[in-house]
């Protein structure tokens, strides 16, 4: 009971087969538009520096709801799976801002991705300033830690 | 082939009975994590400012892959689908950045969200300063123009 039946837009293209953890400024991707939508989907995109990429971590077989350290490292404090960004969560879902740097056709061609090669894309968004956080961004130490070279 | 099934980890309550288009700014939000899931999944989430949440049009009953005039406005450009945030889209995937106000054990009170009471939700995302835009944000005027009354 209140499944919800989503299916890819499209898909991720690049560089990148495994799962690594970091240094994902490198990699450029190609999103595809799915044989189903027609072009004018991205009529306009262009218009955009920045889209919200949402997808799904299909390679990811496991979905953790408990409190644990993030990445296993016992110097980060145990957190939720909803006060963390790791992909084994509940419906494997990620969500990331990127660079838009062109449209040709049925591609767009994308930077700051952390999605590997075929990723099913669920949702692109164009980036509004007015959706960006109101306020400062408060976040914990560990995450600045965790981040240091994940792009 | 390639259908995903997904399901709400919470739901959202709030005072907003009919999907109106402004003045979101005015609603606080109750999300309720969902009865499958342990309270641990919100721990540590109270050290973040801002959360991402990722939720489900469920109202929504079209589907809209082509290119069109944003709000029926004739006075904006057609644009495609993916250049839009409009609900009724492939997935009826929504996602907005939320101000977090304080956790109460399996509750979250949260600010700046535009859905509707009943929501299903798919994800939460702690926002970190590293997974916001890299570089300026460029974006059309008519999207200026339609968020004038949005919060």
């Amino acid at each position: 009971m209140n499944n919800i039946l989503v299916k890819p837009i499209g898909f991720i293209f690049n560089d990148r087969i495994e799962p690594i953890d970091d240094n994902w400024s490198s990699v450029e991707s190609i999103i595809h538009l799915a044989d189903d939508l027609p072009d004018e989907c991205f009529d306009g995109i262009e218009e955009f520096s920045h889209l919200e990429i949402i997808y799904h971590f299909d390679k990811s077989t496991k979905t953790f709801i408990g409190s644990e350290h993030p990445r296993e490292n016992k110097d980060y404090p145990k957190v939720g799976i909803f006060a963390q960004r790791k992909k084994d969560r509940p419906n494997h879902i990620g969500a990331t801002i990127v660079n838009l740097i062109r449209r040709e056709g049925r591609k767009l061609i994308i930077r700051n991705l952390d999605a590997i090669n075929g990723t099913p894309i669920l949702d692109i968004k164009p980036v509004f300033n007015e959706y960006l956080p109101v306020g400062e961004v408060r976040q914990p130490q560990w995450t600045k830690d965790l981040m240091k070279n994940y792009w």
